[in-house]
């Protein structure tokens, strides 16, 4: 397999797409595919695309094509709802496995949603459940006998640091608590063992390494021995043994299947089918690869250009995920700045600037090139024009 | 203003399209705009165009145009994810306010879902919750100081029977409960006074009457004086009141957009969006009248045709909402049968063949040729063919 794959892409000219891991660029194909979808299915077939296109397996579909790329069996994957919801899922699911215990941990680095769903779950349940969040470095020295479910992102959204799933999924485990991880920066940008891990749930977006789409379903992972232990928080009619029967009480189906929800978002689905499609040929391993090498080039180069930005990722390839970060007390500006020369990078608050490599369409030429327009910014501090300070709804 | 207004929808040769109330058809320019969003918005400009296009302001936009649809008014409408989450929510914020009493009362023809949701609800509140489902008819006379709230959907799936929405919310609130409607099927069906019925919340989708696409994005309404008061269960970073200020403690936005969840399905709220262009001279005051005479004609016609079916709807049109079903024993049969024939009706169990009637592309013609051909199938005994009794997997 040869790196990258432009031709895969739709990729403006001029732009150098360092933001793949918040929104991954348009893969060739897919709006020839929703449009297909809306107009010769929705549109031709109506009501009927729900047996004659099969919309209703789209997202089992979709979801036994993400499974290998997470290191999971197919059918242990439903697809559809939001991140924030699947976390709820999960979250919810895990708490009714260890009645006896009263305590989440996550960690203080963790993505706000998830943060978030723990105390939206935390307030509905009304009890006295409590979210321990510790620096990410101290999360394993927290996992005690109380902790009733390890609720980790993978790969730190700001710094790109990569927890040790086996690790801590091992640990977690044998101090009786559940597992879960959040894959949403790992899915895509490297080869995860997720099954190996023997995690009980795991759970990622689609808008990002795998592009999908902006608001792309997001997915849930339940590890299948459990499956028919699971009492869905979230009991909606798609995940029901036989959800056409119209029966008033909930049965859930006896697959993963139970963790789907409403009726699923066919359009998203089929746009994030179709990019699914320039995943076909690539290892993720040559994809690990190939994102370790651009990540070390951008920080050698960064570096050498640009001795007033802090590295904010760690240093160590094997322990980064597939970006890398840099503080600045600026770093707003100097995105925009950026961005406004055909650098898209982003922002994370209070001061990081985040740059995904991700090498299915970015080269070296790519991120030398990026980090020369870096030091150009920094050097000529374009970043100073009032314009660049100018905070946006989205960062 | 002049109905059927079929010039605004693509429909396909030779089909009479009696199944709206399920999936709308495809709007003219929804396609059109499918292909801008994803094309110009996310391969143009990519992680930009949610600052440049606005998406971050897509959900809100969309419930704008919805709320005036159903009596309600600017800013109190939460758009996203699918009905059944919106029910939890609405229902996890109910319970909150009336944190003494145990009981939701719904009714045995609620849409299976919304029963589901509650039943998975209170498995997770774990605690002695109890969900009441009398007959509809039944529903006024079980409303005790027990009830916590009540949870209803204004027009039934199955009979389109309407429950008198002011009456019951009145009867509701006297009693102390909390009033949530379901207008999944009453949103572009009939005029509605959510506003003036005082109810504290409405949930509704937007793929049946709305003609939003497959998978279209549900919606929430919150009484504006109540939105301060609701503890979202689903705590997403959308509905925080500063999202991307990375904040780790969920602090809800005070408006209605605290009833966001996760990044929204902006391809689906995009089509959405573009089929609500087909309301914008629409009075539904006429929208009523049209669809309670041609649900008038299709009753008589039938009924005068087909003496072996049964009308399984109110005969008062006052009562109905814009649907039409007939019981009949070997009713799949004979839909799938009417199908093969260019009539779309669908099926519910256990006997229910429904007919939706939505003014702005059917008129009184289609309407008298599917009478006909509905009498053709029943004399005829075409629906005896083995092929109409092989279920689908969905009805």
């Amino acid at each position: 397999m040869s790196l990258p794959k432009k031709e895969l892409f739709h990729l403006p000219e001029g732009v150098i797409y360092l933001d793949g891991n918040s929104l991954g660029p348009l893969p060739k194909g897919a709006s020839e595919r929703a449009t297909h979808v809306i107009t010769q299915e929705w549109g031709g077939e109506l009501i009927r695309a729900w047996n004659s296109a099969d919309w209703i397996s789209l997202p089992r579909k979709v979801g036994d094509r993400i499974a290998p790329m997470i290191g999971a069996g197919a059918g242990t994957i439903a697809t559809g709802d939001t991140l924030s919801i699947k976390v709820y899922q999960a979250l919810a699911a895990a708490l009714k496995m260890r009645p006896d215990r009263r305590v989440i941990l996550s960690d203080a680095g963790n993505f706000p949603t998830d943060l978030y769903m723990a105390q939206g779950l935390i307030e509905t349940l009304g009890s006295d459940y409590e979210l321990r969040t510790p620096a990410p470095e101290d999360v394993a020295a927290n996992i005690t006998e109380e902790v009733a479910v390890v609720m980790l992102t993978h790969v730190d959204y700001r710094s790109g640091r990569l927890h040790d799933m086996k690790a801590i999924t091992a640990k977690a485990q044998a101090a009786g608590a559940v597992m879960i991880w959040d894959l949403a920066h790992s899915a895509g940008a490297l080869p995860l063992d997720l099954a190996g891990s023997n995690a009980e749930f795991a759970v990622g977006c689609t808008y990002k390494y795998l592009n999908g789409g902006p608001g792309a379903p997001a997915f849930i992972y339940a590890r299948p021995d459990l499956v028919e232990e699971i009492e869905p928080a979230l009991a909606g009619w798609m995940g029901h043994a036989a959800p056409f029967a119209m029966d008033p009480t909930y049965r859930p189906a006896m697959t993963t299947e139970r963790l789907r929800v409403g009726t699923p978002p066919i359009v998203q689905l089929a746009l994030l089918d179709a990019a699914l499609d320039a995943w076909d040929e690539v290892d993720l391993a040559d994809i690990r690869a190939a994102s370790q090498a651009l990540c070390e080039t951008f920080i050698a180069e960064v570096e050498a250009r640009c001795p007033m930005l802090t590295l904010a990722s760690p240093r160590d390839a094997d322990v980064r995920g597939s970006q890398v970060s840099f503080g600045f007390e600026n770093g707003y500006a100097v995105v925009q700045a950026l961005i406004d020369k055909g650098v898209i990078g982003d922002f994370r608050a209070p001061n990081i600037m985040r740059f995904g490599f991700t090498p299915l369409y970015i080269d070296n030429d790519d991120v030398v090139r990026a980090a020369e327009i870096l030091q150009e910014v920094m050097e000529t501090e374009f970043w100073r024009d009032e314009k660049y300070h100018q905070v946006s709804k989205v960062t």
